[in-house]
């Protein structure tokens, strides 16, 4: 890959256990943030990383119901948890990020755009722009946003990625989960769930009701919401999506590296 | 104080200890997280934090001399250490408000905004406003900056602040350090040095050039630059600040009280 802009996701599957509160995989997260740097730093293109929250903020986001808005007294007070949680994690990304060799730079959503019913409206992007041009690596994720409608929601990496694709326009966006790709059914449970090797919005008339959900708590849905989301995106605009599995050694740098249809690529036609 | 807005630096010199690098003190955050919210809990003001990098973000801004800008190869890595060091900071102050009972959400300025040779030219308050309006309160602090015309700078709370004060007129501005106030010299190490109870434009003129320095390593300059900002900004906003200590146990609650002329006050008149 030479040039050119590509947004990565590290799942919030992969890099926390998602059905224990408040616990990262450092082993796994300090080896993707090696097979990042290895596939950058001879090549020229730019990178944003987005990463989920996993079972960091999606605890205090379950038990505050953060994602329906304010609802009671105690919302407030899960928002700013909900914001604690996804901003330790991403401490912790950074630094392996950091320690790898990536000049990566932390970019929070909740206090640097605004959603109106979940959706982000207003994010000024000048910031990530001066990043890029200096080589930095932004590193964003799932976030609480502050929202102007219900008072707050649940921002997951694919929607900050849609807000930030439709801007900057990058070649490739890569999604990083604990599955191969994405499957007509639900792989950990069915066995023979068949792999989808290209989903366009053409074909996905006939696929999206058979997709299966992802595992664990989840309260940015599941795959099913995640590629629904991707075909909006790759609607609007003409860029190549694949869902792979990160949690294979390797796979990431491979497909950084430039190689296709590791996973499942969602693109226009 | 019933209503209105104030903001309140909790300075690096107080937080840390700025000749150690990396180096917190947490009982004494502990206990000015626990005067906010004993002077907040029953009172409607809202409040936004901004806390000093101190021994976190200087440590690397002085190495890679980040407040020069791009300088070589190596200051964009100093852009992100010295972004990591603060939020690293930023992190610890918020989980012992958090643990006070404050609803503390970070805002982290080098993702939010746009600096100009180390001023800030561009940065959207919409999400500041929609925490405020909810009873978050929000904690800023001295991070670096994306700078368009030098590629990076330092941002201090006060140049934080003042960018703030002209956009949300606050009623009172207090920063908090390590001094009792601001004296002709330096208290520090001369026992003779006097207290200026008021500090205006107008005596300001004969008193400048009598102010002593901040002990220890600060990229973002001594008590003479923050006079001088403070009293930029109160010729500009008709905003009532004050230097005072709060090392001392209990001084940040009686300010927060309402009460006035602990340390030196700087206003317009």
């Amino acid at each position: 890959v030479v040039g050119g802009l590509i947004f990565v996701k590290l799942g919030g599957s992969v890099i926390t256990d998602k059905k224990k509160p408040f616990t990262e995989r450092r082993r796994l997260i300090k080896s993707l943030a090696e097979e990042i740097y290895s596939s950058h730093r001879h090549s020229d293109f730019n990178l944003i990383i987005g990463h989920g929250g996993g079972s960091y903020p999606h605890t205090p986001a379950g038990r505050y119901q953060t994602h329906k808005g304010i609802v009671g007294d105690e919302s407030t007070l899960g928002i700013a948890l909900v914001q604690d949680a996804a901003s330790r994690l991403n401490r912790i990304i950074v630094s392996y990020l950091l320690e790898a060799g990536e000049k990566a730079i932390s970019v929070q959503p909740s206090s640097a755009l605004v959603a109106s019913n979940g959706r982000i409206v207003s994010w000024d992007l000048a910031t990530i722009r001066l990043m890029l041009k200096l080589g930095l690596v932004p590193v964003t994720y799932g976030d609480v946003g502050l929202d102007q409608v219900k008072g707050c929601c649940i921002l997951s990496t694919e929607e900050i990625f849609c807000y930030l694709a439709r801007h900057l326009k990058p070649d490739r966006i890569i999604i990083g989960t604990d599955v191969d790709g994405v499957y007509e059914g639900d792989p950990k449970k069915d066995k023979d769930a068949k792999k989808i090797p290209i989903i366009t919005p053409k074909n996905a008339v006939n696929l999206i009701h058979l997709l299966g959900g992802a595992g664990g708590l989840d309260v940015t849905g599941g795959m099913r919401t995640k590629v629904a989301t991707l075909l909006d995106l790759v609607r609007e605009v003409d860029v190549e999506c694949e869902v792979l599995n990160i949690a294979r050694r390797g796979v990431l740098e491979k497909a950084l590296k430039g190689e296709r249809g590791i996973g499942t690529i969602i693109r226009r036609e």
